[in-house]
């Protein structure tokens, strides 16, 4: 028997086949061009699929099940997706019945954020851990909840939006529409924004010179590249960040008593300029006994969280 | 058969028996005088479920289980209490053991939120939801989760510590240590101190006057009386504790994604004074799609909050 997972972003999508064992024997990877609607991009997903099921040997009929990780909000009951940013007019889409009906198979549909948690879990930095937190630091910031070994989904699937916890309540305008949260002060985005805002107020700084002089610019990769050559401002933001970051951290492990906390997503691969102060603040700031047990990690799963986790999200029980 | 229910307060303590359909049969409440050590108190216990099974014709063999609520931190699965701020000398305690051996039934500890929690799940405003969160704003300000119709433990029992998440990083020094904790800002001592600041600071207000000069003895109490007779102070005192704690609940709300927020405890009786701005700012402040579904109601077990949690307690399974 073979599974199936399905990595939907809005810019690239990722297509595997797996054994049971988690052995990937085909993957493909190619551009949303999300700008044709969602029925092109669904019969692009559906013929890479049957193409890899070809190339690796696997009769249609051996698929057990597909696993697909999208941007959320979604019904993971009906298999329906929502209103996702930068997925448009994909709102109301029976994702999961596409599927279905074309490979015959079970097909179980997650939020990218709980399926890259569920890929920690059983593949990564949460294995073996029944009660941990995953928050992804990317463009913006998400999270999922493994809750005794399982995806905790609250009332709609919609649980674990950590990037949405308050962390300034009079702090910079977020793209939910509300102020200061933390997606608003540590995501990518925040960081570019606050690397901008800092080189525009004339200090001076590496970074100027390597984005010639144009600071629109100036991201987040500009300021981790300067910081690692040691550039004092580029430095103060990603202290800065952890530190926002580490606030945020303490108070999931305050609500949530993990044994584990495991942070992904491209911002994160920065590496300690990001968990050092983050680890820092999180351990002062939350209570004592929680911080004590709440280890602070990075992922382990990297570029291939996502499909990974997909492909987890396959072998699950449905329901 | 018959189960008991014992909540165990810094001041006082109330035992309970009743019958499996949660008809309780007779109950006593008792000042627990902690400054006497453990063993004292737990003797008292003992005695006074002695009495109320004689009292209400239960053979000690009809005892089906008992169900504890105490202050946190414990260990649940030991039945061993930790470091309970009110209860000194309680380190370390094994109260399980002690109930079970004395009268050879299942005995089961919980900390005092989560059986409060579980209370309003089984018979209160919780009833019928399976995933809700539950806030205490007492003295302090504590939690419960609610999760798939149970309480959610986290790693050791310690989770929903909704009172120390961290509202205004450079806020209020807090009970546990850190700065700016929701406690810090909305739990009844947050109040009074805020209350006394104000006066202190020489704003006219009706409560110098209820206070009879001594502004230290202005509290929580004090706050609500002259709110509810209209004096401008008090009522901005109550919209901005309620400011801050919809500012949690809105955290809560993102986090969990609850169908329902329910608040209880000591502080909540002044009602629409706190639930007010509490809402107003938590359905603001939250995510769109997760505000519309979480409704924000008063706890309705009130001051039988506890007792009834720790009956509840009794009948759910072990483990």
């Amino acid at each position: 028997m073979a599974i199936a997972g399905i990595d939907i972003g809005g810019t690239k999508i990722i297509v595997a086949v797996a054994d049971e064992q988690m052995n990937i024997r085909g993957r493909a990877r190619f551009d949303t061009k999300a700008e044709r609607g969602p029925l092109p991009v669904v019969q692009d997903m559906k013929n890479a699929l049957h193409r890899l099921l070809k190339e690796t040997g696997v009769p249609v009929e051996s698929l057990s099940s597909i696993g697909i990780g999208c941007g959320g909000p979604l019904n993971r009951r009906t298999g329906v997706v929502l209103t996702v940013p930068n997925l448009p007019g994909w709102n109301g889409l029976p994702l999961v019945d596409l599927f279905a009906e074309e490979f015959d198979c079970k097909t179980l549909l997650e939020n990218d954020a709980n399926a890259a948690a569920l890929g920690e879990a059983r593949l990564g930095a949460g294995r073996g851990f029944e009660d941990f937190a995953y928050f992804t630091v990317s463009t913006g910031i998400g999270g999922g909840i493994i809750a005794g070994g399982k995806v905790y989904h609250g009332t709609d699937d919609n649980a674990g939006e950590f990037g949405h916890q308050i962390i300034l309540p009079d702090g910079p305008r977020c793209n939910c529409g509300n102020w200061g949260c933390l997606e608003s002060l540590a995501s990518g985005t925040a960081i570019a924004r606050r690397t901008r805002e800092k080189l525009a107020g004339g200090r001076f700084s590496k970074m100027l010179e390597m984005v010639g002089g144009d600071i629109a610019k100036a991201d987040a990769q500009v300021a981790a590249e300067a910081a690692r050559m040691g550039d004092s401002l580029a430095l103060d933001i990603w202290e800065e960040t952890g530190k926002y970051l580490g606030l945020g951290v303490a108070n999931i492990i305050n609500i949530l008593n993990p044994k584990r906390v495991v942070i992904g997503g491209g911002v994160s691969k920065v590496g300690d300029l990001l968990f050092e102060p983050a680890r820092r603040v999180a351990k002062a700031r939350a209570m004592r006994d929680l911080a004590r047990v709440a280890d602070i990690v990075p992922a382990e799963l990297g570029d291939d969280g996502g499909i990974l986790g997909a492909l987890c999200l396959a072998l699950e029980p449905e329901g």
